[in-house]
């Protein structure tokens, strides 16, 4: 496969020569002309496949403010209106596909209704996916850890399943123990040998501390750039010189952050952490679910929203926002052979745009999107067959 | 015109009798099956139509991070580009109105670059536009009245060309003398008898005071009903009972508050101003603009970022969101004949959706909007002829 005369993110135009699945060159192109915009596969670093309710009738959602009214709806909706996580799942996966994200970082529910049930369904889903996209799983203890008996061996069966990753959700405010829920965590990473994605939402000092706990245990572990901090509320909350501190020890630690730059929340500042040597990338968290019915499995609407969050307007800023649902995914998760550099898994998006900044706010459907070597959607729609 | 078989903001089933541009009826449908969500037109309630590049090749920003960076560069820019407001103006009203707003509150910049000719181009619009758009025009003092001999007089010229409201912009900030500021724009509304419109970007008890002295000139003028202070950001910055205070006060006044829900910064409290009374409408500020490269003509997408903005997930909760792109906006704005009700005049948007909440959250482009009884567009595209 030959993809002749377009712009790797916005430079002179090339031939991309495609050969077993992997970009073998780029050749300048003679052909005059226009040419589209060549992004790599986007990277969706944080999303809830099993939560999903996207592809069934719209369910009107009456659910209290808390994080537990929330976990404890979303039980009982499930049941009543026979949610189905590898249906679902399926759904918001291929939406993501023809929206030109080709690897994802789903969390999986293990608690004590679902046990294993989704794990074992979106195990099934990453299989029917791959080779049109690269689907990683995070066992994702939703409930706590310790306050289940149970969960602990679950979320060890899960990860002798195949789960990629192994979760973990605000220690001290679910589990009550931040010390033994952390301990929980990464005893499952090392006996596993798997990395670590951990939910923390947990405001202010309280956060601020279980991130110095993350921290110790990733250095004692020598578990740099395996471990994945979640949405780091408590970054936002602090003031500079505390939360440069905390980054500090992050980065050095070699602990990533991931944020779906929510409009409602003080989050971790972007260009500071960068400044400091972390790693920050993008996820949409919930998409139309029992937590929340907003969101769109569509990475550039994700890179739009950092933008706007942070609020970055200069074209070189909006390229700091692409960054987020692109390398710095990809570095964050571990998803190797990632970009246009030859040798890379030829995961190839075109967009019809004249540089990254516009890719990103205009939003338009891929004109074309290519996993793996092989065409997986045209116009936003996936390809057949 | 008949439109059969809708369901008014997600009641009944009912065919809408529209007779002479109007509402004339609504009666029950006895057809089964299932039926479009209809909503009144929706209100852009806060844009600068002058200022867009919509429909132009992609500009690349390259502006300094402030306000006065942003105000100096579009002036150079203008001119280095060719922008036209009359064209990119009406693109972008036409886009607005292909995704179903038909009534627009637009501000237009009055300073010593454009003196009148934003005006008078944006006026023409108006006239081009009526019929199928009600545009409000906001004769706006971008770079301060007093520092710029001339502004003053503009302004009152803008006023008797047919300006429909006058506007005012950080009153301490920009001028650098709050209260002679305020005194020329009330006195240029009380000289017109015209309303008032005032971006109020000012932080914390800066702010605090400008709502003060908008309030007192407001009340001592009788004006409430007639005064929109747009953003108010001051209001997310202060403590609960001190922003408690002052929207007491607004309220007291009948002064309303514009909002974009900018994800990156704090806003006034959307749930708690409407308990004390206020009007809270939203509008997008800057869409494709030499400020912004972000945001887009759709009140659909504005009301997704108030909920998300204000963490509204809820149905119940995501109608508030609707509302303030809607009847919301109508009362703010003074839009008259606004509504479902028989009168009203007949701007009616038929979305494909179960109810408010589904409508807001995947914003599909309207099946129908009709304008004053006219079909205007169909399936997100303008109607021709």
């Amino acid at each position: 496969m030959i993809l002749e005369h377009v712009r790797p993110l916005g430079a002179a135009p090339v031939d991309v020569h495609v050969e077993e699945g992997r970009i073998a060159r780029l050749l300048p192109s003679a052909r005059p002309g226009p040419a589209a915009l060549l992004l790599p596969g986007l990277v969706e670093g944080h999303c809830h496949l099993d939560k999903t309710l996207w592809g069934l009738p719209w369910w009107v959602n009456e659910v209290g403010p808390t994080r537990m009214d929330r976990i404890e709806n979303e039980k009982r909706v499930r049941r009543r209106i026979g949610m189905d996580a590898a249906r679902e799942g399926r759904a918001l996966a291929e939406a993501h596909l023809a929206a030109g994200t080709t690897r994802l970082r789903s969390h999986v529910d293990v608690d004590e209704e679902s046990r294993l049930s989704h794990v074992e369904k979106l195990l099934g889903l990453r299989e029917a996916m791959a080779g049109r996209m690269e689907i990683q799983l995070v066992a994702f203890p939703q409930s706590g850890i310790l306050r289940t008996p149970g969960v602990r061996e679950w979320l060890d069966e899960a990860l002798r399943l195949g789960c990629d990753a192994v979760g973990g959700i605000d220690p001290s405010l679910i589990d009550r123990d931040p010390v033994r829920h952390l301990d929980a965590v990464f005893g499952l990473a090392q006996k596993h040998a798997r990395p670590v994605d951990i939910h923390l939402h947990e405001p202010g000092e309280l956060g601020a501390f279980a991130l110095e706990l993350i921290a110790e245990r990733t250095r004692a572990l020598g578990m740099g750039g395996r471990v994945v901090v979640s949405h780091g509320f408590a970054l936002g909350d602090l003031a500079g010189p505390r939360a440069d501190a905390l980054m500090a020890l992050l980065a050095e630690a070699g602990v990533a952050l991931c944020t779906s730059a929510p409009p409602s929340r003080a989050v971790p500042p972007l260009k500071r952490a960068r400044e400091l040597g972390l790693i920050v990338f993008a996820g949409n968290d919930n998409i139309r679910d029992t937590w929340n019915p907003a969101n769109a499995p569509d990475m550039l609407a994700r890179a739009e929203m950092v933008a706007l969050k942070y609020d970055l307007r200069r074209d070189a800023d909006l390229a700091l926002a692409f960054e987020t649902v692109s390398g710095a995914g990809a570095l964050g998760c571990g998803f190797a052979e990632y970009g246009l550099a030859p040798g890379c898994r030829a995961d190839l998006v075109l967009v019809e745009a004249s540089c990254l900044a516009e890719a990103v706010v205009t939003r338009r459907p891929p004109k074309l999107v290519v996993s793996g070597g092989r065409v997986v959607a045209r116009d936003g729609a996936l390809a057949r067959g």
